[in-house]
């Protein structure tokens, strides 16, 4: 099988998009897993090279994504927006950084519906400035659910670690949040049974494509990994601590958790839970878990960047297309200072790629009916 | 100065107590900090010794806490409930059980209140045997409040991790919560100015009483140290994701939070916040910060397991008298079978020696004022 094309966006320029890009390409795990190709502009890809004294790196600009193919020192780029993005000045909120941001992921997202690329890696944008270039989502997801034709109720995000010194299951550990850009206190109102199973089968399908890349336990004549008897193991998070104590610090457990877990081991998901989150996590990174279900943003975002800030992935499942992103923003603090981080974009592209290889388990879709990939 | 005399709890004998007592007083970290006596019963402790077939072990019933010195080979225990607790079985609730852990809680308690030992560690209990007990406390923490005299509302718990692999601050990281055990739901009502204000009072307590013991800075002739220069960085975190969003996600941070924050600084305190929690564990976990103020259970304990579930301490404060325990429960899933981690006991009981020696500053109220230690 040749290595799956994969279409990198370079984010707002004033942010670290085009400097972890640049950094990544020197990885061997980045051009081992694909062909990447870099959709923004050429001039900024140069730039960022040149500020990490890269000098053996070509930022060669290319007419369509396969015309060339990438190696450590050539990184084909798509030209996707205006000439005027060269003179964003760093760490600062631009429209001009918005709209690059924006053009690079139209373009991203047509080649990817299309079939000419087969996925899609994001690197960060920056939210004031895409609001200040006139396109009011409030962020990537949104935008692509538009871009798609799906509602954007029917993206979904998993956070994920690949495995790692302290992740030890096979195929790392996602979390899959039932609620998560809202006011702690919106939760309550959110938490619903039906959105419980949604993101139980979301850790599901996630981790039933990731870990038949790391099982070889079956493979196929046609060389496809059959892991459909791989039932992934999931721990549910508790709302509460002490997972309400019996009713003590709250019902949700006994009224919403209880109800969608047996639901879902009845639809033959393997869950287990409401499990108090601070030692299901524990649990979890033990390897004794390969996904979490967490209730809200903060019990699986404290867990999951103790464990690996750095090399933590977002995966989207919901779309036609297969997405994963850094799961950082554009650090304006650290922009253009070489000091930004490259593992997380490393591994979004190379999750990005086992994705790709694993796309006929990604049928996930909130009401539980499966679509497919185009 | 000779080493501090301290009392040690038995907990529940169905539970882990007995073991990791017995399994602590091999490592040379316990004798080095103090003088610890078990107070439970020697039968008990002799069965726990037993287990471990650990024969050089002499479990010495004393009559006083100051009769005979503790060493490797020999556990002084003074006998303080009755003789049935030795047939108890494990890992069941059971009303002798309760007993038992009572009774020993209240035999350290007053010990500790007139004087004859400098601090009391508590092994776990388990509150459904206390109870059957006809004890209704909701535990350790309210029974000593009682027997101290003082109401259960000004006693505060903070979770503590000494300096260690993960946790890179030289006096460790401790957390406060400013709610604890309670439903998510009914967090929102108890988040007040005050409250976080006491927690960030709190922490700044506890981590100036310990920064003393890893600070060779400012010994005095007394030998005493004098850290009171020494002003703890407290991390304030958030309780919404992303710390609301500028009022996108939550408006607790602008109307609670920050105010708490200003109050806590013109005070003299050193609080950075709110900060998004997830971010603000890495980086207290880095060394950045000397304490975090969480807002809600999970907030800390989901981090402080990760970073070391078995090591953490919890220590009170507002007691008149030193406390600290274990940071774990009575575990029957795992009880008298020999596989319970003692690190926590052996941390806890460094800890109460550390706290003895700086007891100086532990003077903690709710209110800002202030109060002796007995």
């Amino acid at each position: 099988m040749p290595l799956p094309l994969v279409a990198i966006t370079m984010g707002d320029p004033a942010g670290i998009g085009p400097e972890i890009i640049a950094k990544a390409w020197r990885s061997p795990a980045l051009l081992a897993s694909c062909r990447p190709v870099v959709i923004g502009h050429p001039d900024v890809m140069l730039s960022a090279a040149a500020m990490l004294n890269d000098r053996r790196l070509v930022v060669a600009e290319v007419a369509s994504v396969d015309e060339l193919r990438a190696s450590t020192d050539v990184m084909p780029c798509l030209k996707a927006t205006a000439d005027n993005v060269s003179v964003i000045p760093p760490a600062k909120v631009d429209p001009r950084g918005g709209q690059a941001a924006f053009d690079a992921l139209k373009v991203a997202a047509e080649l990817a519906i299309s079939g000419k690329v087969d996925a899609i890696v994001t690197a960060p944008l920056h939210k004031a400035a895409l609001h200040a270039a006139g396109h009011h989502y409030p962020g990537h997801t949104e935008m692509l659910a538009d871009f798609c034709g799906v509602p954007a109720s029917e993206v979904a995000m998993m956070l994920y670690l690949a495995p790692g010194e302290m992740i030890k299951g096979r195929a790392g550990l996602g979390v899959a949040h039932v609620t998560l850009h809202m006011a702690l206190k919106d939760v309550f109102a959110h938490l619903t049974q039906e959105r419980i199973l949604a993101s139980c089968r979301l850790a599901e399908t996630v981790m039933r494509a990731l870990v038949g890349q790391v099982s070889n336990l079956s493979l196929t004549v046609s060389g496809q990994v059959e892991n459909l008897s791989y039932v992934p193991r999931i721990g549910v998070a508790a709302l509460n601590p002490h997972a309400g104590e019996e009713g003590i610090f709250g019902d949700e457990e006994c009224r919403i958790i209880v109800p969608a877990v047996e639901a879902g081991r009845a639809q033959g998901l393997d869950l287990t839970g409401p499990l108090p989150c601070d030692t299901l996590m524990v649990r979890a990174a033990a390897g004794e878990f390969d996904a979490v279900v967490a209730m809200y943003h903060d019990q699986g975002h404290i867990a999951l960047k103790l464990l690996g800030m750095h090399r933590a992935v977002n995966i989207s499942l919901g779309l036609p297309i297969i997405r994963t992103s850094v799961a950082h923003g554009t650090a304006f603090d650290v922009a253009w200072q070489r000091k930004a981080d490259c593992s997380s974009m490393i591994e979004a592209v190379r999750v990005a790629a086992q994705l790709v290889a694993a796309r006929k388990w990604l049928n996930w879709r909130p009401n539980g009916q499966t679509a497919e990939l185009r």
